[in-house]
C-alpha cells in the first residue's frame, strides 16, 4: 500500500488531544474519518506527536496507507474537503517510502508557547494564548531558561502521567522573544528536541512564568531541575498558548 | 460631568458593528451596558470609527461622561468585569477634558488587513483574517496601490451608502508586507488616513487582492480611482480581515 506524509494545522479547542479515545471527538479521529470516506478501509494513522487537549498544531505530522495512488496535492484537497466543518486542515501531503513513520522516523520536535501579560481580558486571541494579569520580566525568564538547556534528568519537569522510558532528554533549544501587545506583552517561547516528555513544555513555561512573575529566581528554576522531583516544579500552565510547529526527519518528506 | 476616553480591543464576529441598532447585538451596546451598571444613568457614547458587522478593533476610541470621579485604571478594570462573556475589553481609560470627541477630535485612523493565500483552510485564524485560495503576487499589489495613496475622488472606493459630505479623501500611506504562511502566504495591508470613507478598506483591498491575482493590472487601479465611478470598483471583501488599529488625537489622551 503506498504511504503519504500528511501536516496537519488544528485548532486544539474542541478536541480531547490527538489521540483517538471512545466517546471523545479527537484530531486523529477526524482525520481518520476523512481517510475513510475516500477509501473506507483505511487503516489507522499514527502522528510525530500526541499533543494534549486544548493544544494546537501548526504541522503535526502523520502518516497513513491507501490502496490506490492519489496524487499528493490531490489527496489534501479531497481531505480539507471531507475535514470540514472541524479546525483541522491538511497543509502538505508527500508520497513517503514504506520505510516512513511519523513517529518512529522523527529526529526533532519544535513547539511554540505564547504567553500573554495584561489586565484586561484578552478578546481576539482567546484561546490562542495564555494570558495572567501581571507584568512579567523577560531577562531572568532567559535566565531560568538557561539552566534548562541541555542533556539533564527532567524528572521535575515530567507529568506524573508520562510513560517515557528515561526521564533523561537534551533540550537542544529554548528561547523566549518578546514582542508588542496591546495593553500589555507577549512572549513566545520555542522550543526545540529530539522528543518531549508528557507535560515538559506547559511545566517548564508555568515555572519560568514564575521567574518573570519575580516569585522565582532564576537559580530555583536549577535547584528544581536538580531536585529530580515533581514537586519541586512550578504551576503546569495550560495548555491554549501551545503550538505543536514543526517536525524534523533525517528527509524532509514535504521539502 | 467628567469625561473619559477607552481604548477598545474587540473581536467584530459576534456584532453587527460598533453602532446600536435596535435588536442586534452592537459593541456600543456592550460598552454602554457595562457603564450602566456603574452608572445607571450614563450617557450613550461614541466612538472614532464606525465600524462595520464583523469588522475587529485593537484600538477603537470612544468617550464616556460618568458622574463619578473614576481614577482611571479602576474604571477600566470595572469596565471589562461587567464585559464579560463578550469577546471586548477595556485596554487603557484615561480622563480626557470636557472638549475632548472620540470622534471630532480624530485626526488619523488607521486600519490594517490580515488576507492569507493558501488552498488549505484556514483553522487557527479562522474568522481572523480573509483567506483567499490562490497564490497573489506582492509587487503587482504594491504598485497598485501607489496610485491610491494621496488626494483623491475616492467614489469609485466608496459604499453608495455612504453618507460623508464629500468623497474627495487623503489616503496618506498604504503599505503592503508579506509574511511566511503555514502552507501560504500572508499579507498585511496598513492603512492611514485623517478619515474614511464607508466601506473604503476593504474595496482597496478586494481591488487590490485583483491585481495580486493577476486579473488587473496594477494601472487598472489607476483608471478605476479616475473613473470615479462605483461601478469600476473590484470585489469589496468580506470584514473579517479588517482591524482598526489606531486612532490619531492632537493630544495622545493614553500617552
Amino acid at each position: 500500500m503506498p504511504r503519504y506524509a500528511l501536516k496537519i494545522e488544528y485548532d486544539g479547542a474542541p478536541f480531547n488531544g490527538w489521540q483517538r479515545q471512545s466517546g471523545q471527538p479527537s484530531v486523529q479521529e477526524a482525520v481518520e474519518t476523512a481517510l475513510r470516506r475516500l477509501e473506507p478501509d483505511a487503516p489507522g494513522i499514527g502522528a510525530a506527536g500526541r499533543t494534549d487537549t486544548g493544544v494546537h498544531a501548526t504541522a503535526q505530522v502523520a502518516h497513513c496507507d491507501l490502496a490506490k495512488e492519489w496524487e499528493p496535492f490531490r489527496l489534501s484537497e479531497a481531505l480539507n474537503y471531507h475535514l470540514k466543518p472541524h479546525p483541522v486542515a491538511v497543509v502538505a501531503a508527500a508520497r513517503v517510502p514504506e520505510a516512513f513513520h511519523a513517529r518512529f522516523s522523527a529526529v526533532e520536535r519544535r513547539y511554540f508557547f505564547r504567553l500573554v501579560a495584561r489586565r484586561a481580558p484578552v478578546t481576539l486571541d482567546r484561546g490562542l494564548v495564555w494570558q495572567v494579569r501581571h507584568a512579567l520580566e523577560l531577562t531572568p525568564m532567559r535566565l531560568g531558561a538557561a539552566h534548562l538547556v541541555g542533556h539533564h534528568d527532567f524528572t521535575t519537569f515530567r507529568s506524573t502521567m508520562c510513560q517515557a522510558a528515561s526521564p533523561v532528554k537534551t533540550l537542544d533549544a529554548l528561547s523566549i522573544s518578546e514582542h508588542p501587545y496591546p495593553g500589555g506583552q507577549e512572549f513566545r517561547f520555542s522550543l526545540r528536541a529530539r522528543s518531549f516528555l508528557h507535560n515538559q513544555v506547559r511545566s517548564i513555561v508555568g515555572t519560568l512564568e514564575r521567574v518573570g512573575a519575580g516569585a522565582w529566581a532564576p537559580e530555583d528554576v536549577k535547584a528544581a531541575l536538580e531536585a529530580a522531583d515533581r514537586a519541586a516544579c512550578g504551576p503546569v500552565c495550560p495548555p491554549q498558548g501551545l503550538y505543536l510547529c514543526g517536525v524534523g526527519y533525517p528527509d524532509d518528506p514535504f521539502a
